[in-house]
């Protein structure tokens, strides 16, 4: 039985309550937005669940809500950022992500445009890195019960034998590597936000790590650890290895780059580059005799291109993190405390 | 360094928007309410993903987001919703379910009691199907921008090797079987809001099948399919295999059970049972040489103690799903059109 179309006339076209309900509406959306965009065998199963056999054994599994406002910003959309951020959490163990699933709150009323042009952008996102979106699920919610459109993105990836990453293996002695500048995804936010009068040249970064942290695995599987600093930034994210390891940790300021842009944001704003979100950095630790190997195989790669050693894992007990100022003092790097800047993600 | 109180003195206790930041309140939040009832060594791994190893390469996954209004209904809540939910998706496809992930977006001024219960009900649920929730994620909306609380639940599960179930490998003479009554979720949804001024005894069947299906697939692994009749009802879950199967269905009403109090629910409200969620029922169907052996296997589990066989599967290339009703006639039993009853799961 042929499914006629589900938005045939209307001008414009928005989503409606009907489109969750699981009936014929819903599979006129999915046949005609999801299937179209995200075209794979799998997803073509139709069945609730996506059905397809692994070679290792060694799996990481993650899942992660994405809420962020606006949904469209310089440098990605909600879309590309559910995809990339999923990656990426896979990626943080040394594993190779092998499938996506995604979850869609739509609120009654979103404009099938800004649905269209959102999954275009996972689409993309999951062709690039070769991973396909293979089950999913719609949900609608009434007006004024959401906003335009949450997507939760769940992932499953392989671990590479040797490779054995996780945050409570950094020790006092190991270096500390950072893929790049910070900052870059908390401004380009804000700038899209239109209620703070504020316009920025600064693109986020958000960007699929699993090509980059791949290449890192396969010539120093020795790595303790990695983690991308996102939601709570930098330094939240070095909090939490510390915490988890139960170490300390001294880093250079010197050696954190930042963005000009980015720089003179925080200024006006007020805000610490420390704590803002990054979605296409990570931060590596290695044991010491590994750090310029790493260091220079993270620069090969276009996304590693800035790594920098930022800091040494100390004994500490307090399992504080240090900051050593370009002026010569040294202060604490505490965890986030408030929220500098909700749904950043 | 010991995380002090989330939640220290204010009452009644709210989630806000700091919740949500990836900062300290974010980790207090995750110790002190998630961790503690969810508690099990993947997830206190606390990465941003969880490794495991599984001994079969046979997988499946799938994801469900879950906005039912009202948040606690009889016989359940959002929570347990979450859990059977999804484990029963990954049933569907014949499989045992292994580890489940779990994302939360929170409105800003949610309970926190409530979120403490509904939390406490996932974790009752995942212990009782032996299914850890092993990686999570929780961001936080502004009020007004959510409805409480949304769930989405993913799960992994294995296929047991000879076992191959979809919705497209029905074929004509292969008898339809049901596990239970239609419709009790529906009108336990119905009854449980407070703008309807409508009561009813029902309460939700809402389950985890993975049990019965074990049991179902261990004896017969030639069942062809599984579908549980979620939103959109028996009927849609109906024509939804046949149009995957390029088969018909036919299907006697007086096989089809509806407990009396979800029967006068549906003619005091005017609905029609066979389009109401129900989330603890399953459709199975066998080749006919196997349905008696079927049909007493369902019936020996608790969960599927008032299975009947329903129907039979017909040569039908316009793949409609025709109902035989109590009078002799024949009426069509299409696909959900509208939607009776949003936010049902």
């Amino acid at each position: 039985m042929k499914i006629p179309q589900a938005f045939p006339v209307t001008h414009p076209m928005r989503i409606e309550l009907v489109h969750g309900a699981g009936g014929r509406a819903s599979a006129q959306l999915i046949d005609q937005v999801f299937m179209r965009a995200f075209d794979n065998p799998l997803l073509q199963q139709k069945n609730d669940q996506a059905r397809f056999d692994v070679t290792s054994n060694r799996l990481v599994m993650t899942t992660d809500a994405h809420v962020v406002s606006p949904l469209f910003f310089p440098g990605g959309d909600i879309g590309s950022l559910a995809v990339h951020g999923t990656l990426n959490d896979i990626a943080m163990a040394g594993a190779e992500p092998l499938y996506l699933a995604v979850s869609f709150i739509l609120e009654e009323g979103l404009l099938l445009s800004d649905l269209t042009r959102i999954v275009a952008s996972m689409a993309r996102a999951s062709k690039a890195a070769g991973v396909p979106i293979v089950t999913g699920d719609t949900k609608v919610v009434e007006r004024g019960k959401a906003d335009g459109v949450f997507i939760t993105t769940s992932a499953i990836g392989t671990v590479p034998e040797g490779v054995n990453l996780s945050a409570d293996r950094a020790r006092p002695g190991d270096q500390i590597l950072l893929s790049g500048t910070i900052g870059d995804h908390g401004v380009a936010i804000l700038s899209a936000r239109d209620s703070l009068g504020f316009s920025s040249p600064t693109r986020s970064d958000s960007a699929a790590l699993d090509g980059l942290v791949k290449q890192m695995v396969s010539q120093v599987p020795t790595i303790r650890c990695m983690r991308d600093p996102t939601r709570g930034g930098l330094a939240t994210a070095l909090n939490e290895i510390c915490q988890q390891s139960g170490v300390g940790m001294l880093i250079d300021e010197q050696a954190v780059t930042i963005d000009p842009a980015v720089q003179s944001a925080c200024e006006l704003l007020g805000l610490d580059p420390y704590y803002l979100a990054n979605e296409g950095k990570l931060i590596a630790i290695c044991p010491a005799p590994e750090a310029d190997r790493l260091l220079a195989n993270m620069r090969a790669h276009p996304l590693g291109q800035g790594a920098t050693r930022i800091g040494v894992v100390t004994a500490d007990p307090q399992a504080m993190v240090e900051l050593q100022t370009a002026f010569g003092g040294i202060r604490l790097l505490d965890w986030l405390n408030g929220d500098p800047l909700p749904r950043i993600c």
